[in-house]
């Protein structure tokens, strides 16, 4: 079976190495978020990119989920010494892909040309794909600063503003990558990961193209949300915001003209039958990763569901 | 007094040390070759400024006089996992300072702005100028390659192809940096420190500006040859390629038209009545700086024999 997942950063990485665990690479295909990329200190970092690499190449720090194992921060203390911005956390052994990417973009590569590159490097087998190779800019509109940057909004200020809406900047124009919408129309499923919807799902739906080729698939999503909260990340805090109480109902009503599944955790059994009211199959099981081997439960037990479908 | 060192790398950096060990901030500046500065995976990166900055911070690496201490090299790690060029060691401390100084010099700040700035924030109370905020860009012509960019020549070939002469890209149109022809004009004295006179000193010394205004002043050199060879570095090896007998004697020629005093080390006394032939004062001492008590030793005493010509 063929699958494509679309994916934020660390949940998304942890489902999408399940699925790795699970398939041979050409069975699938991971389409990441670019709207949380920016520049800083010169450097293009792609941090949901770089969470999904470093996931899949097992050189992710496993207390935090996203960066490198065994991280050092000595760059970072120097420019602490210079009175430098250092709200964004900049690894040592992390600055040496930034580096390298932002040196190959800078030679005419695209973002997707680089991926391939690192991923190669890494002995990545299955593909990861950036969802384009134009900048998209995701810009939170908040209550307190009005609008920001994403990572302004995501680690400067650690989530803390009020959210009132989203906008993707440079979206209109964006291209899908190479070999997203070709992996899409391959596919037997799509895969929405428990990524957060607003912020890191829906900047991949809106570039021009995903939506028309997303038509008439069997798409299955996983609720980032169990029992009204998220394990990291601030979608709940976001669904609040915006005036909708989170649960799991609220991400299917959230997807509701898109997915034919959600995947949904045993504490949230009780919203089953909302959810199939919205003509949404909940699928009901254990949704949080913990270990490896959580990863890999989880995605085949999508897998397997998915396979009594197309039987 | 008021003295004036022009210093390349770690040479030179050693007896700028000895001299803020011996003189109050106001009584010295230390003007640095920027030769050597290059462009390297997106940053800028400038060795002698960079190692005279260490050396008075008292942040040097002291095993190898270039470079941080207690230096760690996961970026590089990082880098030479994804085939990037790794010739030029950059340590993730070091990475941190080339950071900050690309970030502000892509913000507007000129060179001699930056370098401040790192000084201000290290504690580093005698000025540090580069010699020029334009950049000058040592080419080395070699038997082997032709012409190699100065840090081609010494870091990725090691110093080994064979050089038939240099010659300063940009030069003619560089101007010595805001204080550098001022802090001349007011010092009692100039000294060359023991750097490489063919590609650390006379980059400096053939900036627009410079020579006119050394002119009359009170020039003293440390000769970078003992018993003919160097503590460290290609200047011997130059002086032979360039079939001239590395020597404290061929120290004073090259820079016959220019100084009045020469140190030289005890192991060279045999010479000094040639160098005394060329109307040039031969001071004889130990020259070789292997402690920091070394470094003020000799600054000392070359404070002391200037202040005798002065009294």
């Amino acid at each position: 079976m063929k699958i494509v997942a679309f994916s934020g950063g660390v949940g998304g990485a942890k489902l999408a190495d399940g699925l790795a665990q699970c398939l041979p690479p050409s069975n699938l295909t991971v389409i990441v978020n670019t709207g949380d990329d920016f520049d800083h200190l010169g450097l293009r970092i792609c941090p949901d990119l770089d969470t999904v690499v470093y996931t899949l190449a097992g050189l992710a720090n496993p207390a935090t989920g996203w960066g490198r194992a065994e991280e050092t921060w000595n760059a970072l203390e120097t420019l602490q010494t210079l009175g430098s911005e250092t709200w964004f956390k900049l690894g040592d052994r992390d600055l040496g892909l930034h580096l390298e990417r932002t040196r190959r973009l800078a030679a005419g590569e695209t973002l997707s040309q680089v991926t391939q590159h690192i991923c190669r490097c890494w002995g990545i087998e299955h593909r990861i794909l950036p969802v384009s190779d134009q900048r998209i800019a995701t810009i939170v509109d908040t209550v307190e600063y009005g609008e920001l940057p994403f990572q302004q909004y995501f680690v400067k200020h650690q989530c803390h503003p009020a959210v009132k809406g989203f906008r993707f900047e440079g979206i209109e124009t964006a291209q899908a990558a190479p070999g997203v919408l070709s992996a899409i129309h391959r596919a037997d499923a799509v895969v929405l990961t428990p990524s957060n919807p607003w912020v890191s799902l829906d900047p991949i739906l809106c570039v021009p193209g995903i939506r028309q080729a997303l038509e008439k698939k069997r798409i299955l999503a996983v609720s980032p949300i169990i029992a009204g909260k998220t394990v990291k990340g601030p979608a709940a805090k976001m669904f609040d915001e915006l005036g909708i109480a989170p649960s799991a109902l609220a991400v299917a009503q959230h997807y509701h003209d898109l997915i034919e599944t959600l995947v949904i955790d045993r504490q949230d059994e009780s919203q089953s039958q909302s959810i199939a009211a919205l003509g949404i199959t909940p699928l009901v099981t254990d949704t949080i990763m913990k270990t490896r081997a959580d990863r890999k439960r989880l995605a085949q037990e999508i897998l397997n569901y998915l396979q009594t479908l197309t039987a």
